[in-house]
């Protein structure tokens, strides 16, 4: 028999529970063994949980599972760095084996977690941590390690990418988009993580370390939230071909890894321009692969209930045959590398500025433009004609462009006196 | 030091050649030893082959690799069943383990070679048989064992999708997209595997052992070829919402499990009716885990290769470990069970009937139709107004309908004398 110990059993936890219960059989079948969840640490003990736990294994002690030598495979599932990493390093030492879903705490200490778990010679397995539905992790760790890695696109975060496409589909404002959001019960109270970009900037940290080998320093990837956005840029992005969708981005060239997170315009004829609602996707670009593109729900219970108890079976049957640490032995060494500067990097740039409608502007625009070499390749003005002291809506669609130069042109700008608020730029995403 | 030997050294076996050479440290790493090609089994020793294999492990003596004591892993790349089994069986028996391509053998024996790897502790992986660079194979195996497998939907042929995308997009005949599929060399010269849908038929009997741990009797899924569609097919598709795409599904049920294979029409909405020319794309459906669509390049060499090498590490990776055999244990295991009867399930259809232009002949048709209870939604007559011994297209889009009555239908009014050829008689493929 596996003993299974939880840590946390909110909702992924209920739902691995149920998972192991309905389809028992069938696990004990693949492991060679019955998996059994026989501790599970949780906060309260007298809240209400899911029908198929046995309430006797229920312990406010944490200790008591990472520890106890009944317990061969630990989920945590309780989130956050603090007090995680220690239970973790915990029930590494103890030399168990542990499955998580923790992308902070990969994205913050993966590199020491996996070096633990290689010297105690057990598993860490993280499947859950990125996408919750979508195989992802074992595609790049696993089926792609015959291959080099140039390019990994994701739409990591379910939040944010609901709210675009509610504003892109439906035409709802933002507020609206993050209230139903929160309504459905796919927000935080507080989206500041998701909405940010902040949530989707450890997940692509957790994607670079398996498709690159590489962790950039904390807090080095540029991040773009999806509070920029108004509706007028949905509009546009559709005249000019495209949807915005928020992208997670990392690309390999010989110079290093360049690596960015926020709203991008995605062309109308690239598949991720599709991906819509509370799906989440991964596009794997492979030296000898080609494209590869993964598509499923990238959060809720169930889905990421699926990849955690996919995790189980692989971490329960290696314990059973005595044969613990090589999955992780397998994955790619990790060394910290600072991602590729934004002087680096090119693309065609979506400009919004909101200047006042005086005589001239137009001309110091586009004249401050050209100065930073930043070529124009359409422009579209929106609402003139309200008189002088009413701002309008000029959009630019850019040739491709020094990203470096283009935040420099549009920061200067954002200073002169005819501008009425910060302009809104977004990269266009060409894969 | 991991010592491989090749049956088969053509097209994959080259690629697989190229990579392991390419990416060697990388590989070695991940294993804990270097991969090195010891032995290659070849028909002719003086042709061409990739530089990058060594001349001197050329052999004609196929013995020779899936026996010699100095073997650790076989990779089966000559396709084909005779004599491809007998040497894959005695590998087995050997002790050694086995990575292959081969769709064709697994669909025949796939069970009893599963088996023979069992009891000998040793492992038998398939992931390129499947969908070349879709890592499809290990995420039914293993990233969902912990979920029930509803429903399996795929585009498993290169060639008919490249033929059917052609026709779609550029209203290419048929003739001529097979005739540039074959100068493209995705095609072979002899194409009836591939579009008579056989080919296809193999891979979804891969995955539904995978999926369900079921095996259809040879020849017992419903399988029907592209050779029958016409341009008219794709511009009334397009008309009524859908494109028309090869598919390959499984879907399970109570009663049993439903299999066909064949060209249908899939929803515009749906994202595999984007997924066009030589890409492939598998879509499953789990009980917990929702949708998830799986996109990458179906065929070809260095796809495929990159699936053989993610194979071939794991498996050499646990003949260093000296835990072989577990990969394969892990697999659900296999009955054989006829297919659902077509009587057991229902679909709209499209039904494209070429009928001599006299008066009755339409109320002759809807009459017999109605009769069948196979209701209309939607019908359009094309080409009338030629005269009496012109023929004309009447083009049916049904309401729901059980597929054993509509096929009845269908063969009845062949057989009447105001059909000019037979019907084409298409699914839609609604998810």
């Amino acid at each position: 028999m596996i003993r299974v110990g939880l840590l946390g059993c909110g909702t992924v936890g209920g739902g691995v529970v149920r998972l192991l219960a309905k389809n028992q059989r069938a696990i004990a079948a693949r492991v060679g063994a019955p998996v059994v969840v026989a501790r599970a640490a949780v906060r309260d003990l007298d809240r209400a949980r899911v029908p198929e736990i046995d309430r006797a294994v229920l312990t406010t002690d944490a200790s008591a599972v990472v520890e106890a030598d009944d317990i061969d495979v630990v989920l945590e599932l309780m989130g956050g760095v603090d007090p995680t990493l220690a239970l973790v390093e915990r029930a590494l030492a103890a030399g168990k084996q542990v499955v998580t879903a923790n992308k902070m705490l990969l994205a913050q200490h993966g590199p020491k977690l996996l070096e633990a778990a290689r010297s105690r010679g057990v598993d860490l397995a993280f499947e859950a941590s990125v996408g919750g539905g979508i195989p992802v992790i074992r595609a790049l760790s696993q089926g792609l390690a015959g291959d080099e890695i140039v390019a990994v696109t994701g739409i990591l975060n379910g939040t944010s990418n609901f709210v675009l496409t509610r504003m892109q589909r439906d035409g709802a404002s933002y507020d609206a988009a993050v209230r139903e959001a929160q309504e459905l019960g796919y927000a935080e109270a507080d989206p500041t993580l998701d909405v940010g970009g902040h949530d989707a900037a450890h997940k692509l940290v957790v994607l670079s370390m398996l498709a690159f080998g590489v962790r950039p320093p904390h807090g080095a990837i540029d991040t773009q939230g999806i509070e920029v956005l108004s509706p007028t840029d949905h509009v546009m992005a559709a005249r000019f071909g495209f949807a915005i969708k928020p992208l997670a981005v990392a690309v390999r060239s010989a110079a290093g890894v360049s690596m960015r997170v926020g709203p991008e315009l995605v062309p109308l004829t690239d598949p991720l321009s599709s991906v819509g609602g509370v799906l989440g996707a991964v596009a794997i670009e492979g030296a000898a692969l080609g494209p590869c593109l993964l598509v499923g729900r990238g959060a809720g219970e169930l889905p990421t209930a699926v990849s955690v108890v996919g995790d189980l079976i692989d971490l329960a049957a290696a314990k059973r045959a005595q044969a613990t640490g090589r999955l992780t032995a397998a994955l790619a060494p990790v060394r910290e590398e600072a991602p590729l500067a934004r002087s680096a990097t090119s693309a065609r740039h979506y400009l919004r500025f909101s200047v006042y409608d005086r005589p001239g502007v137009l001309a110091r625009l586009t004249g401050a433009l050209g100065e930073a070499r930043v070529s124009i390749e359409q422009l579209v003005q929106q609402g003139g004609g309200q008189g002088e002291g009413a701002a309008v809506e000029v959009v630019v669609l850019t040739h491709r462009a020094n990203d470096a130069a283009v935040r420099q042109v549009v920061a200067r700008l954002d200073g002169e006196d005819f501008v009425a608020r910060p302009c809104c730029a977004l990269r266009v995403a060409e894969r």
